[in-house]
């Protein structure tokens, strides 16, 4: 087994005894930092960076120099895999992701299979070579994150082709033709687990399932298109590696009516958005499940006084720990790091954080 | 007392006994009905036609004549508040709503006032003629429904000036001077106190408070910001008139987290989207509220056998009616309907929540 000399996030996860409440980002190597710009600029693209395994290194490391982060997460998209499977992923400036060969017939969905891993090979690449720049000496500094999107999510690209304010083609296909859904679903279902075993298998020590569009879906869709098809990737996965626990965190956004089903999904921990009050969240999943949040990323707008008020009020609102409870904790926003954020703000974020939550447990 | 021949809507609010449950579609009067945009071709734009009370009252009935709806709602948009402060209300072709002099300084801040009521006229006259028109030999066939932006969605749109994904000047203000966001908020509610007092006096039997935007605030500030204001209207509002109690309906879409403490909000009823189940919603709320809701828009995309299925899951999740509880269902859609949808789908999900919900109680 390699040592980590910071592993607060993993044992957050499985709900083990921490001296403090860990702390991530989602996209904390974004745009809001100059030193990604520059990078980014020199990849030319969005994905001529993410399919770089030296440049998504470089910048998967940037905002670990600048803040004590507990975790590194692997710089990538959510969108890899239908782009695998041949959709064609771009991503016009100014604008979200889309497919050029958007699902349009039930042809294009019979035809859907799960890719051949090689064409993801960058990823894995990236990730073995993301763990050695995070290793001096046999040791290293904090754990790596890799993830993907959901398969519910996945396939809400997959049949709008971009996003969406209604996803009305993506319902509209569900509610006509649930049949050809399901098909898109179990494909998708069979593709990400296969992917996150590969990135396990390639250095990721936790994984996360990225269900971004799960709570567009009406309660009972829900259930049936987005928690049944997470449930059977985190089924599928490899749970030890390298002789430790490898703990995968399922975030919906916009899941807080959800919370007690996706408790039983078979996720280690949970990610929660900021409508969501991480006591209530707690007391309803019990020691099943972590949880993982949920500051709103706009907070990181306002002058430090107040970021630091917000912050202490995410870690109160979680409760105290009490000796030989199984809970855990890791502290993140309820959603990506804004482009607009000043990076000095992140700093009085992961500072307060770290410093606040040693005084929870003291 | 004027006579209304069906008030099936306003007894369902008040959770009142009822044949049937009754329903109305929040935007029952728009775009997917080719006689909607033939009035409005003829009004020139979309504010054309809210401020004409002739045209305005044309195309509140229109969608009564071809469905069994059991309530008319005042066409009108939820902006016109600000509007009458002297934001300069706009919708460029294809947008949504812009406001021209959105709050940039303190000084603009400190400027609002409650606006003249004689200002948004053009609404009172519009509900005094559709009262007329809705009435014959002095029978009125449903009730007539008014409504307003909360004080927090007001707000959302006069800070940032038009929609967003993530309100984040509206949000920056709200962190970096609450005491700024906190003034706005209380001459909103004030203002709208006042006008839907006068749409009541005008004619508008129940009234709404859309809160569309409360659900992208934080837990903690919503309540802080967004509810203790819709409280502030709600419990300004006069709650008797033409000797009929007028209910209030507070809808705060993606609210599901927060309804038992709006439960206690001065409101009838609540509104609730489709990510809530009516059932569990019934068992937080108890017999304080009574439910408006919740099928998902995109349902009426799919094939009318479907439809059925979707619309009785909604009744279903409702539960049973016993005899003597307090309790009440409007159906309704979770959102606005779609411009896309086929107005003979709007048949089916009509008839099948009265024919359905009369067998469920029988």
């Amino acid at each position: 087994m390699s040592t980590i000399a910071n592993d607060t996030f993993l044992r957050a996860l499985l709900r083990e005894p921490t001296a403090y409440t860990p702390v991530w980002l989602m996209r904390q190597a974004g745009r809001y930092l100059p030193e990604y710009n520059a990078t980014r600029s020199r990849a030319g693209s969005f994905l001529g960076l993410a399919t770089n395994p030296e440049l998504a290194t470089e910048v998967t490391l940037q905002p670990l120099e600048r803040y004590a982060l507990d975790a590194a997460i692997l710089f990538s998209d959510i969108l890899t895999v239908p782009d695998a499977m041949g959709l064609g992923l771009r991503f016009a400036p100014g604008e979200g992701p889309r497919f050029e060969h958007a699902l349009r017939t039930e042809a294009q969905i019979r035809a859907l299979r799960v890719p051949d891993l090689e064409r993801l090979r960058y990823v894995f690449d990236a990730l073995a070579q993301i763990r050695r720049a995070l290793t001096r000496d046999g040791v290293q500094r904090v754990p790596l994150i890799g993830f993907s999107g959901s398969p519910w999510t996945l396939a809400c690209y997959m049949v709008e082709g971009q996003g969406s304010d209604d996803w009305r083609q993506t319902k509209t296909l569900l509610y006509a033709r649930p049949d050809l859904m399901h098909h898109i679903l179990q494909v998708n279902a069979d593709a990400v687990a296969a992917y996150l075993n590969a990135q396990i298998d390639a250095g990721a020590q936790a994984v996360m399932l990225f269900d971004s569009w799960g709570g567009t879906l009406a309660d009972g869709a829900f259930q049936e298109f987005s928690l049944a098809y997470s449930r059977r990737v985190l089924g599928a996965l490899r749970r030890e590696h390298e002789g430790r626990r490898v703990p995968a965190i399922l975030f919906t956004k916009g899941g807080g009516p959800w919370l007690q089903q996706m408790a039983d999904s078979g996720a280690d921990a949970l990610g929660v958005d900021w409508t969501v009050n991480l006591g209530a969240a707690r007391a309803l999943v019990g020691s099943r499940v972590a949880l993982q949040g949920n500051l709103d990323p706009c907070v990181l707008f306002a002058p430090p006084s107040s970021i630091e008020q917000q912050v202490r009020a995410v870690l109160d609102s979680f409760g105290p720990f009490a000796a030989g409870e199984r809970v855990g904790h890791v502290f993140n926003l309820g959603h990506g790091i804004s482009q607009f954020t000043p990076p000095e703000h992140v700093h009085v974020l992961v500072d307060t954080v770290h410093a606040y939550s040693r005084g929870l447990r003291a």
